[in-house]
C-alpha cells in the first residue's frame, strides 16, 4: 500500500518536471477526456487524494478551488503540502486508517478506509495514463509509468 | 494485492463488454500514444500480466503473438484463460511469490516478486486510464474506473 503512495508521489514529481518545458496555456488547455487539462489533472489528483484522507480521519474536507492554482509553481506547492500531512498520516496510522468505516459529504455510502486507500491509489495512476497520451498529443514522450527499476524517496521522509 | 487484481480483472472486462459496441477497425485502428490501438492495449495488458508471472515462477516465458488474436473474442478467451492460472497462483502461493527474486529474458535487472506485482497492477490501470481517453475521443463513455463503489468477484472464484 505504502509503496503505491511513493510511486505516485515520485511519478506526480517526474509530470511536475515535465510540465516545466510548457508555457502555462498548453497546461490550461481544455482537452478531449479525463478532467480536461493536464493542470487541472495533477490538481484533482491532490484535491482528490486530500479529500478522503480527510475523509477517513473524519476530518472536515477543505475544498480547494482550481481558480487559486492556477499556475505550476500554486499546484506543485499545493502537493507538497499536503502530501507532508498525508505522509505523516500513512506512516503512523495505517492499520488503524484501513479499519475505518468512513461516510463522507460527498458520497451517499459508506466504505472501508482500506478501499479508500485503494481507490487513491487506483485514481492517480488512472489519470496519470491519461497525462501520457496527452503528451503524444503534444508529440513530447511522457513519463515512464514503470514502477520496476526505480528507487523510492521513502514516504518516512519527514 | 489482491484486491487490486480484482478491480483490474472487473474493470479490463468492463471494457471488454464496453468493446463490442465498435467494429473491429475502429478496436484495431492505430491511436495517438499508449500501445497504439484499443485491442491491442487489452492484449497488451493480458501479455503483461502472465508474463511476469511466468517470470515470478521462474517459468519460461510464453510469447503470444498480437498477430494471433485480432478479434475482441480471441482477447478475451486469452484474458480468461491465463486469469484462471493467475488467479490459481495468487490465491496459493502469494506470500512465497511476493519474496522471490526474479530475473527475467526481457530485462537486465532482478527485481523482487512484491515489486513485479505492483508493477502488474500499476500497468494495466495506467492504461486502462488512456482507453478512457480514446473512448471521448470517439464520443463514448468510457468504463468507471472508481475502485469504491463495485463489489468484487472474489479472486477465489474457481
Amino acid at each position: 500500500m505504502i509503496k503505491f503512495f511513493e510511486y505516485n508521489w515520485q511519478v506526480r514529481d517526474d509530470w511536475f518536471d515535465w510540465c516545466n518545458q510548457l508555457a502555462i496555456e498548453e497546461l490550461l488547455k481544455e482537452r478531449r477526456g479525463g478532467t480536461g487539462s493536464i493542470l487541472y489533472t495533477l490538481f484533482h489528483i491532490i484535491d482528490v487524494e486530500y479529500s478522503w484522507l480527510c475523509g477517513i480521519q473524519a476530518k472536515k474536507d477543505v475544498v480547494f478551488q482550481f481558480a487559486d492554482y492556477k499556475t505550476l509553481e500554486k499546484v506543485k506547492s499545493l502537493s507538497n503540502t499536503c502530501r507532508i500531512e498525508v505522509a505523516e498520516l500513512l506512516k503512523t496510522n495505517l492499520n488503524e486508517l484501513k479499519e475505518e468505516i468512513v461516510s463522507v459529504s460527498w458520497d451517499e455510502d459508506e466504505y472501508t478506509g482500506d478501499d479508500i486507500l485503494h481507490h487513491i491509489i487506483a485514481h492517480e495512476i488512472h489519470h496519470i495514463g491519461q497525462l501520457s497520451i496527452w503528451a503524444r498529443e503534444l508529440e513530447l514522450s511522457p513519463i515512464t509509468a514503470n514502477f520496476i527499476g526505480r528507487k523510492f524517496e521513502s514516504i518516512h521522509f519527514n
